[in-house]
């Protein structure tokens, strides 16, 4: 099962879950890919940044993609294999495709500043991970400083056959769908799938804007599915009703840094996570955000009561 | 009237207006002074980044200066004066004093990165403009790449008497603001006013965190000045209800440079601007993110009755 | 006398002399300039990054280069406009232009990345300062961190008729002088001056490939003609042979911040400046480092007389 | 045979050698090693970012450094050991150690900007690593875009005892030396080995300053050692006649990126690489580059007679 270009829906970003001492949690793993499915995702992606890749090692990597796409044959799974170098990417490519991985996301690193320096480092990376490994390109220049014009994309789509997905989260974002899908329209460029990240801030009017679907880690993944289907089903003001309550939480899990330690913390609110904890090094919550997401969730929980969880015992608060 | 480092509630970031043809646009300077001072805005911000400062001469950065001033006596007057160097930094804020202004704002050159550094930079503003000149901290580390600590802030303040405010535009920037107020309560630190800006994305929590108040641009200031009050008053459930509405919009509005053109267009719609003209080099609005808007302001208006604008007629539409 | 396309030969960065007060030094100026005539310059450039330029107000700016042209009216005068905005960048060229200057400068401002903002910027600039104004672009990614490839380059020769010439200062760069000039040699491009700064650090080299001449303010402009002359005529070890015994102290003066500490401390030495003052704010050179220059020099007089400098009075040592 | 802070020399950053079908050239390792030994070095360093380890997968990598460490076993080797994540920088850590290195080398990432971070960060490495494991900080700010002020090493040194080595590649930076060394003096801080790096540039002055070496890859190794010596001896002019002489090709060799390429090619011209390939991704010299290579380096051998190299067969020309 190879990832394809007509890719849609939600594939989330999945973290890596950690017990409190730090090892892997592959119990919260399965829970994990168990939810997935039952929400309604098409597939899933593992050891993004979000995913904590940095901080396994590479045995460590290839066990938790592992757990992850053995647990969840049904969802095509995306692994993350940016690399200071394209013998690592290439390594992890190929041990990730020969796990069953369906194709692998590709992120430019910041020193890229050029538009053919960019071009020319995804033809290269491409060559290096092999024409067989479908790839989608990260364009996230918030995070990698790596600013990709419309034409660069349509240049990296064109001279790559293996180029099937771009994982958009550029900010703002909303007519560089447009672009694209107006070049696709008029037979100027081959269809690609287009998932949304950026927690999904603006996934509300991206769906409108011609993207496939999400492409990113909020806790609710399950919200994430339904707006999409709603929005793909012309349901305008009800995606945006459930959108819009999710805002506000929404865009506190989006804060960078301190946003991984509260998306976590929620998924173990939802039972989805044991602990929230983070490998080191990494953040914790303080008390007064602890607080802030509880009120947070007990306000969207009026709308949507996937959000209303069980009265907060003192122990896990302290987690 | 100079600015006090008890100054609290709203300073919007006032816009500068522009005829289609870029001709400042005089009229609408009065109208929006006299909708700050309806709506209950405390103070007011002119000639920042949002206020399209750059694109205006010498000449005209101080006239425009001065007709907000003038027509907003009651209104203590932050003019911004960051510029590549301390010379001319020092002439425009001694202008701007002189015309009537209560305090400056200033902040740091992308170039800045060790602490030592930035803390350096300020101290030698602080002196190019004058002990007599009060001013504020932008601490925008998204858009100027320079990271501020709590610890500089603190050594900054305690350097230079005449500084008695900061701009709070850091993301994430809760934790910044309760370590701020700790060390005052503490009495580590004197007290300087925080106003939040990065368009008030976190405004709720930033008021519950120790904030005074706001100084940013969104074109709904009197929704502002309600959270902030509402914040202040201990109405929490109210304050989140009024934020929350606004929310979807508010995050429109803050993309890093479409969300200009989509300010100066509600400003429009609400009746405030003639035009919704950025002085060129500026972008424009697509039709399709118009119909955002306006769908949105339709959406805000539901809960807040101030977004309901009259019917969009088809001239202004293409404005 | 308007700068042309045909421009070769060494324009020097001139400084902006001050006194150990602050204030400029009108009789260094005149001092300078004459040194510049007699040492056979064909131009020169004023208010560059390494004049000083931001320290000084927007009238000091305009005395120091009206004294400069009024001086040495048979130099064709290049001055530094770059700015934040493009209104400044407008006042400030139409300014120099009504007192005199051949042309001006433009540097990117560090927040473009795409080709197509590169290209955008230069011709938004030339729109404001008006057609009838010669530019020279100043391509110095190590200081602005904006990189422009030879093609970027070719775009804005071939889409601003008044772009004149390029101030070459990339590194490495000296393929993109070879890419340049065979474009050109081939018919794909026009001829602009290409004039080398980065300190003239490989300005042997890239004489050879193509570049006509040298626009950087090494404190021995006298050197850098000899340099350029020599091998004009193809007398390559010769060339070598006096811009290698300078190399060492060209390399000391090349350093950032504390460089222009350096050159003004040699052209002091040289009878040229009054001082070796920068204007606040502005480091100054250690004892150590006043040693190692006067090391230098006399290691480069054994070569070069003109280095030769009278003993270094206590006073003048402590200045 | 642990490193430690009396460490002392020129410890050559050591290219990996490759055929030019991208296979790694053992043959040409042991050559290297055999030169490094032979010519007075004092330890080596290997796998840095000139060393192309990015572009070898992780037993790659071990193999390689494996190799250097056997065949030199009388030279302490230090391997550089950065990386994305803790987990790999430990995992290639202790393999090394595990292998006979010496100790490693830790450069910061990128995205570091305040002192708190930089200063966390090395410790967090230092854990990670192991407090067995002697490690040498990377102070390169020109490469990395991380400036560490002489306060922030000071606090790193002071806060891990593993720390023993600077690696001082900061320009400008002999003001840096001579802080740390005065601090040193002064009591205020223990002693660390300096080694000097950014291709010796300016290790004439820096051993001056109080520099113990030199770790850097300038294809004439056996001149640092000379250069070195003549410093530590007090025969100031004889090492800066012999340190000019190679100036102007140290200077062509430190160009970013196409500096690895002439590096490589002056190896192979001395006989210690068979190929001067790049692994790709990695340019290629031009025709004019090597002729301007060449031409230096005969201008050298008048000098020094170890610069003189056989005449070029036109097959080596076109390797």
């Amino acid at each position: 099962m190879k990832l394809e270009a007509s890719a849609s829906g939600v594939y989330p970003i999945a973290p890596t879950p950690f017990h409190a001492d730090g090892r892997v949690d592959v119990q919260s793993i399965d829970r994990l890919c168990d939810f997935y499915v039952e929400s309604g995702c098409t597939g899933m992606t593992v050891l993004g940044v979000l995913g904590e890749a940095p901080k396994l090692d590479a045995q460590e990597a290839l066990d938790v993609a592992f757990r992850f796409i053995k647990r969840a044959p049904s969802l095509p799974t995306i692994v993350g294999v940016s690399a200071p170098g394209f013998a690592a990417m290439r390594s992890l490519a190929r041990a990730a495709m020969d796990a069953g991985a369906a194709g692998v996301m590709i992120a430019p690193p910041n020193t890229l500043r050029t538009d053919d320096q960019i071009v020319s480092y995804y033809s290269q990376a491409a060559d290096a991970i092999g024409a067989d490994v479908p790839f989608c390109i990260q364009d996230y220049p918030l995070n990698f400083s790596v600013v990709m014009t419309p034409l660069v994309l349509k240049r990296i789509i064109t001279d790559n056959p293996s180029c099937v997905m771009l994982k958009h989260e550029d900010w703002p974002g909303l007519e560089k769908i447009s672009t694209l899908r107006k070049w696709q329209a008029a037979g100027e460029l081959r269809h690609v799938s287009i998932l949304c990240g950026n927690n999904g801030l603006f996934l509300d009017f991206e769906m409108e804007r011609g993207a496939d679907g999400a492409m990113t880690g909020y806790a609710f993944a399950d919200m994430l599915v339904d707006t999409v289907r709603l929005s793909k089903a012309g349901r305008r003001d009800e995606a945006h009703d459930l959108f819009d309550a999710h805002l506000p939480l929404l865009r506190y899990e989006q804060q960078p840094g301190l946003g991984l330690n509260a998306r976590k913390y929620i998924l173990m609110r939802r039972g989805l996570l044991s602990s929230h904890a983070l490998r080191a090094p990494g953040g914790s919550l303080s008390a007064a955000a602890v607080e802030e997401i509880e009120y947070l969730l007990a306000r969207v929980a009026r709308f949507d009561k996937r959000a209303a969880c069980p009265p907060l015992a003192d122990k896990a608060r302290s987690a």
